[in-house]
């Protein structure tokens, strides 16, 4: 018995932020991606899984280990704008990269976070270094079944 | 020897939030005021001294007391404007009152806290029954010591 | 309607430790006392009480104020013995005064935890400045709260 | 260039508590083992390292990976005996398996922990599934360094 993972699709940003230039999956193959998706304004996102992600960049910082934020904001648009997230960047000291998740044509939700499959934030991913997906989890997880999670794909 | 205290400035407020109308200090008179000014994408605001102002709210809920929040924007005014704080307020679900600070004609510190002489945010300013400014603090404040100071002022 | 409060009873030690003698309740008339009943190996206590204790003695270090351990076993006596609580308060490095309670003649309950009518540990009592007894409880305190009742005491 | 790892010294222990007989880490091949060497009135212990490896225990349960305990008591041997080492599992509610360290005929420092080379308490120690040392710690390590660190183990 084996389980099949699948790759996990591109990330789609109207902006980057703490990065010269897009980042793409497809260029990280060889790396443990953690993509940590959240908003500005979630509670759960800022008090934990946000520094949470800041965290791992710093734990695992030698090793070939990427975060990335995705900015997934799916409700209260007009406020969790691009210079309002500039701002949190720069106050909360976030220094992983961080995507803007491109706002869909017909639903609230944006485009990367349909494409994952997630029900909100904060959600977690891990991709391994293959490009493949191989865990989402939507809230809170303890930093040591994160740390866990990630020393596994790192050792593959 | 004695202390001379200051009848605390009366708040300046361009709106109010969780509250049917304004409130005014010198309606207050018999009651403990906690005033904490903060923003709302202040770091040391959202994870410490918001929170802590919730918990006293809470803790003397029973007693003569009222906790007042005064969003002071004094930097990055076209993120932290109203239809932000508006879903700030709600996503944390903080149900103190809340009372926007004006803006200054020629100042980005707003009225009030030029009024109270405060330094930033967060900072704490505790107001006697008799409407008199007891403590004025800029920062971090453990739960003891601010319990301890509440107590000493609910009990003359 | 007036509350009726009792004298808190005098303590009943076999030892003192952190002191150049036995403290009495009747020569500390004019300060706050805090009693703070714990074995040194209950969890409760070792974790969230006794810290707790040490920290108001830090806060109201100032103030007409004193912090008094109470070692009160009242089961695992063989363990919980005097040397051993002197290893524990060297190691946690206690600083306020601890009496350890009498062991009655006939109950494993000592003589003052049986006096003041505590369940279990911790347990927190709090005396006014005239000797009575104005607050017991079992368990766990928040600091703001603790922090609020010693305030008032502390003022009255 | 290749790091040399020597094979873990076997436990030599006096006592064993939580489990039915002595384990051997010859016995362990397979797994990873966590070793986590304490004192029970070691205060960088009880509020740190004993919850973090009752934490791992539980992190890990359904992996190839063992906890064990190991009372390396080189101070105050008096106080820290097998009773009430005893006392002390049950009311902090331990439950993964714990060896008493043996006496050295010469010196305060124990068998065990003179054989791994340990400075202090808490030590931490990782054996590979081959039974060979990997890291040894003398100190704090955050949740997710260890979570980390037992991942990358756990996947070779």
């Amino acid at each position: 018995m084996a389980e099949i993972y699948t790759e996990a699709p591109e990330i789609v940003a109207s902006s980057w932020l703490n990065t010269a230039g897009p980042l793409a999956l497809r260029d990280l193959r060889g790396k443990v991606v953690l993509l940590h998706a959240f908003q500005m304004l979630c509670p759960g996102c800022v008090l934990q899984g946000t520094p949470q992600a800041a965290a791992a960049a710093e734990c695992f910082a030698g090793e070939p280990f990427q975060v990335i934020g995705l900015h997934t904001v799916f409700e209260h648009h007009a406020v969790m704008n691009l210079l309002a997230l500039q701002v949190f960047v720069r106050e909360f000291r976030l220094e992983f990269p961080i995507a803007v998740d491109q706002r869909a044509e017909d639903s609230p939700v944006p485009v990367t976070m349909q494409a994952l499959g997630l029900q909100g934030t904060p959600s977690l991913v891990l991709i391994d270094k293959n490009g493949l997906l191989r865990f989402s989890h939507f809230g809170r997880l303890s930093d040591m079944q994160l740390g866990g999670m990630v020393g596994q794909l790192l050792a593959e």
